[in-house]
């Protein structure tokens, strides 16, 4: 699909499309229709990024607490959204060695003790080497850091989430 | 559950007992677990509804975007979410003639086509003959005015689902 489409689409299929590129926040899709037309993919994410950047504290707190844990429960379970399970996957997150997810464990729950939302890390950007390294790292971070850092995140995970479903514009000028 | 227990509810079990006092906007009730304690269940409420008055008016119609129609396609195909079937039930939604089912779609797809979101009704608080009554009226109202509606009637759905999750103050006090 090429920004052209998608500027024609209703809002119920723009959000069937794009509802889950901030994780679980359909409503920041939703809301973001409201905007188009879109002259770029570049101009759909800006728009995304301004609308969580203009959330109070507490509403980018509420972006970081409907995401999954890394290898928590919903990994375990298969509760996943198709989205995050892809993600997880490809950082080689269902193949930890057992002391690997106890590490694991330990670390998020630390973490969610201390800042009361979970990890959030672009996966597909890491891997779990690099994404335990971070984990400790983070969790020494000041608060008010370590909230934008993890919106940061959340704004690299979408990125690429719609990268994957909008043609880039270069395809574009073909 | 009373408010008391509520308050102790790490936000993973607050999110899985409360995301959806405001229709698929998990978002919302994750924000405001960062407001608690609650002195009460007419206190988290009051957080809930100051969270959306502060969101942007693209916000607000975001919330309406992710309800579904009212008689509509998530209805016919199961996909509703619990308590949104259990309302449109109780309203009388799933018994109408094949007539008011026709006439319920045209108003439907005029009033989306107008406004660029859904008519959203508290139907627990209606029936069917109002809903219609209420949604060839609406429709009529001027664009700023309708979204203020349509947000009041957010509000009542999540009061009565909140009504429905936690013991009213008076019993707490018994």
């Amino acid at each position: 699909m090429d920004i052209g489409s998608v500027n024609y689409l209703p809002y119920e299929d723009f959000v069937d499309v794009f509802g889950n590129v901030v994780e679980k926040c359909p409503l920041i899709t939703a809301a973001v229709w409201s905007r188009r037309p879109f002259s770029s993919l570049a101009d759909l994410e800006a728009s995304i990024n301004d609308f969580i950047d203009a959330l109070p504290e507490s509403g980018k707190e509420g972006i970081l607490r409907v995401h999954p844990d890394l290898t928590g429960r919903d990994l375990q379970s298969g509760t996943l959204t198709r989205e995050s399970r892809e993600e997880q996957v490809q950082a080689g997150l269902d193949t930890l060695t057992t002391a690997e997810v106890s590490r694991m464990a330990r670390l998020n729950t630390e973490y969610k003790d201390h800042f009361g939302f979970p990890f959030v890390i672009c996966a597909r950007m890491n891997n779990k080497a690099t994404i335990l390294r971070q984990l400790e790292e983070r969790l020494r971070n000041e608060r008010t850091i370590e909230r934008a850092c993890a919106i940061d995140e959340v704004k690299k995970i979408c990125h690429l989430r719609l990268q994957g479903l909008v043609v880039p514009e270069k395809s574009n000028k073909l």
